[in-house]
């Protein structure tokens, strides 16, 4: 079951066209994974290397952009997990404007557990696990 | 009386030292100013354009920093109108953290009504004006 | 042959880590690609609309980060045309530590020539397909 | 005398109505002030903390916004020292258009010396201070 956010396009995420500069949807992304670990995980994302002591830096992204986002629509992203390896996560977010069922964007996000300070390649903690676990896409 | 949004620190807003980035407090701000705009002047922000023909540019800022912000932290971006001018408008802007009773940050920020296109001074338009007075600093 | 800009990573692109966010590495590639429409393209890439009357949005992204960027390096991006089509065109950008010949992170970025307004597919105009022909990838 | 550099206004900092957004001239600012420590105080800004201990938060602002900067502008970016005292220094940063002598913004940023970690009111080292009173205003 996918996790969902929903956030306004603002003033500062829109460029000279007046839609959504693609950096940005990245930031969309990351503000669903932030919800994702207080709410599910259970623990801040900010916490993760003084609590559990590990990083997890983006490895690879896949993003397939198909319509874009304007200011003021009020879009939803989707967060699921795609695979959950031992050392690394595939994430699938996606973002939805309003009363359209097609996806904007679709992207995929790998990011791979690495102790800190260490900076070596390290099991998913199983809370961690856990709650993506519960949210594999089907 | 005092317009109230409340807000998360996020990951992107914070720098190498954990808080917050000081040009990104303007972004908070201007996330109160947005749903100011939708929810006091019942326009969006981004139609003052196309449905008044003004913009509101910003022609000065004084601002106090006093404490930090950290990611996680939960903040309140207050807005007031601290002057209502014919052409321009002297908003106040103050943020708290959670639990704390004097503001990490005080700002106020000039902003002028000018015709678009044409870039010329103008009226701030009645339904601007209406709203901006009923949030009033005393 | 590579079209090259060295950049510095400021304050602005790191995280809480020191490490850039990696959304800011599409923000230099994007300054590659501005330079080469100036240098190149020998036409600004915000006249793209007025002067070519096209837009380039990006439709795909595929990224590696195989290496962190610190605050204070001085990056080499490198941008060349992977795969040069009549509507579509694949660029590669590759980023660069000082004194590594490994890239630290490669990226294929696919855009697509629309008209404006009109938002519909159209051909690369020739003097930009022109610049990008000189800088395919062998 | 006052220190220089240029900078070109880039995509990600317009916004739609293809001007810079206000918290973007801060970024210039920043570029402006990374710049002066490498050149002049001959040490990386991102090493303050590690090379003398301190960090410069900002504690105070007051801009002027005359006149918008356009995508595509090549600006130059000023930074002179206003005041220079034990614990605090005031920079003055003033923006510049091609062929215009009037700056399209000025700034006062008023940052403070504090010890890190601590957190405390310290001096400002000699390595700073002698660099910015090379560039007192006159």
């Amino acid at each position: 079951m996918a996790f969902r956010i929903q956030q306004p396009v603002r003033h500062p995420d829109v460029d000279r066209a007046g839609i959504v500069y693609f950096p940005r949807f990245y930031d969309f992304f990351h503000r669903a994974l932030e919800d994702f670990f207080r709410e599910e995980v259970k623990l801040p994302y900010y916490e993760l290397g003084e609590k559990l002591g590990i990083a997890l830096p983006v490895v690879r992204i896949e993003s397939d952009f198909d319509a874009p986002l304007a200011h003021g629509d009020l879009v939803t992203v989707e967060l699921e997990t795609e695979k959950l390896g031992i050392h690394a996560l595939t994430l699938r977010y996606r973002v939805f404007r309003p009363a359209s069922p097609m996806p904007a964007a679709l992207s995929r996000i790998v990011v791979c557990a690495i102790e800190v300070p260490g900076w070596r390649k390290t099991r998913i903690p199983e809370q961690v696990r856990r709650a993506f676990e519960r949210h594999l896409a089907r």
